[in-house]
């Protein structure tokens, strides 16, 4: 992020969706706290999908003053007049909501990202910021989705997804998630290692404005396997992922011992790195910005970014909340929005 | 490391023994180099295993003069009069050995470790910091041991050994090492988990001062499984060996999510983390301290200590290698010398 993103033309402005969550975790906490910082505020024009009552709750608690405008959701279009708007759904007669999970939290959370993804898709907004969700709520709500990125995918008819995580100067993919470590093997394919390093590279070329990305692969295995000395993986799946990848012009390498990769990609080496799975990439992710790593869901239609965090019931509406990481969300959105832009000007 | 190691009374100075490792590796450098520093100097006395000859190449290289006494290795007690002596081997007719494995370089190098070794078991010197080793070389020498720590644990008659890391404030143990990732699955037992936590324990209270240290333990799978969601290994295996540990007295708590566990141990909620498996614990190892992160023997009846590097045969010879982490393994081998004295006369 550079100060360039404020100083765009206000008509040019782009209209960032902010989904709130779940009411009663952090959601309308940070969201306020993050909006209410002059620099984001003129960098971009806001919808926030969610409940006008939980987000007052949270800024009097903040001691902030309110600084957005409210309009029913049904009436709320890219036009409106206010440079910040709840998109509010005050049909749904909710008592406070604060610090737990919930049928009505889920069913509410749920309708918002709804919302905010048709919006994205219709071209009301430019891009999602999603505040935390409650899985335990969502499944109160009898949701099909485990999270909000199958809901995105689904919704959205993505055919290709992976998770993506910007860490201070750190961009990485995974190439697996949320699975039990030694399951991986079971499903651990040239498919599987491909994608994310195909998906990464489109995205540091659309949405982050580099012509020709360098793009590091982890290995699985220690030392990514000394030459086979420590499984075979290397040599079978991420070796031709990658001879894959650099046979469709991806400027990719690799596989490289996962505990010095990071160290060089930060230092300017790599564009972008591939990590196998969940904490390899995780580690390095939250060692090197704790408060402000943001998740980027790659393979949609649409821009969708997200805090690192999770609803933390524990602290919420005690105004404990840390903004940073929904700001920085905030601002790859924006980045994402304006680099996306000026490929289609040019013709990228 | 505080100032305190270099306030010592001269006569009680521990005496460090150092290996030279491979002679044509970086190794004769950055011991020449380390102990040009005249606190580390003033910190202890040295009994350098190797070949005087490559020690002068060295200095000569780095313009650094000769600040060591010489005696034929046989020759070589702990009260020998200089403050710095090579242990020297010139009785092997070596030409000048650089850039690459040997058969030679093997042999040597196993035989300064066996005598350092021998040297440590008999009281000559109080610790054993080793430079690196090129296993190519070892198995050229015809060695059955893949490496320095095998030999170590053979020679010294030790049951049990794990490997720790020193990097910055964290300390960390691995329950695995150099083997396939899918492959621990089928020696991931309660008792792999349970003797790094039981050894990181025992070497933080003899070797580093603390009574009562407390170890955090690491999950295996993402977000340490989220209670048996991904992976069952958390439930089987390292709760049972937290247990275990928990009833004989250890203070461990755990497992938790890998991705966190690390910055909380360095903001000082543990003194020590066992992390399940290599690139899990050596990531954060690597990216917290590039330069200087140590590696500690866990398990021997003697302290050995050794820099994280290799013995980058690329640049061996050229003047270009960092003493960072030299310096580190021997000013930790001093610190674990004092703080077993201190446990000895307090009889702890």
């Amino acid at each position: 992020m550079n100060r360039s993103i404020y100083q765009i033309n206000q008509s040019d402005l782009p209209v960032i969706g902010i989904t709130m969550g779940d009411p009663a975790g952090i959601g309308p906490e940070v969201i306020v706290k993050a909006l209410n910082d002059p620099l984001i505020r003129r960098a971009a024009r806001y919808i926030i999908f969610g409940l006008d009552e939980q987000l007052g709750y949270a800024a009097d608690a903040a001691e902030i003053g309110p600084f957005w405008g409210r309009l029913p959701h049904e009436k709320v279009s890219r036009d409106n007049p206010y440079r910040v708007v709840v998109a509010d759904y005050d049909e749904f007669a909710v008592p406070a909501l604060f610090g737990g999970a919930s049928r009505i939290g889920g069913q509410l959370s749920i309708r918002f990202c709804q919302d905010a993804i048709d919006a994205a898709m219709g071209g009301m907004i430019d891009a999602v910021v999603t505040a935390p969700i409650s899985k335990t709520s969502w499944r109160l709500a009898g949701a099909k989705w485990p999270g909000h990125t199958e809901l995105f995918a689904e919704r959205t008819r993505a055919k290709r997804k992976a998770m993506m995580f910007v860490s201070g100067p750190l961009k990485l993919a995974l190439a697996t998630v949320h699975e039990a470590l030694f399951e991986i093997r079971h499903k651990f394919t040239i498919g599987r290692v491909f994608e994310p390093i195909d998906l990464l590279n489109e995205a540091l070329k659309e949405y982050f404005g580099l012509e020709r990305p360098r793009i590091g692969v982890a290995g699985l295995n220690p030392h990514a396997g000394e030459e086979g000395q420590f499984g075979d993986e290397e040599q079978r799946i991420i070796i031709p992922a990658i001879t894959l990848a650099s046979q469709q012009g991806i400027q990719c390498s690799g596989p490289y011992s996962a505990d010095t990769l990071f160290l060089r990609a930060i230092k300017g080496q790599f564009d972008g790195v591939v990590a196998m799975y969940h904490d390899q990439g995780l580690i390095p992710v939250k060692l090197l910005d704790p408060l402000g790593a943001v998740n980027v869901t790659l393979g949609l239609p649409i821009i969708r970014t997200s805090p690192g965090h999770g609803t933390a019931f524990d602290i919420a509406g005690k105004n404990m909340a840390d903004e940073s990481s929904m700001k920085s969300a905030i601002k790859i959105a924006i980045h994402m929005v304006q680099c996306r832009r000026t490929a289609q000007k040019v013709g990228r």
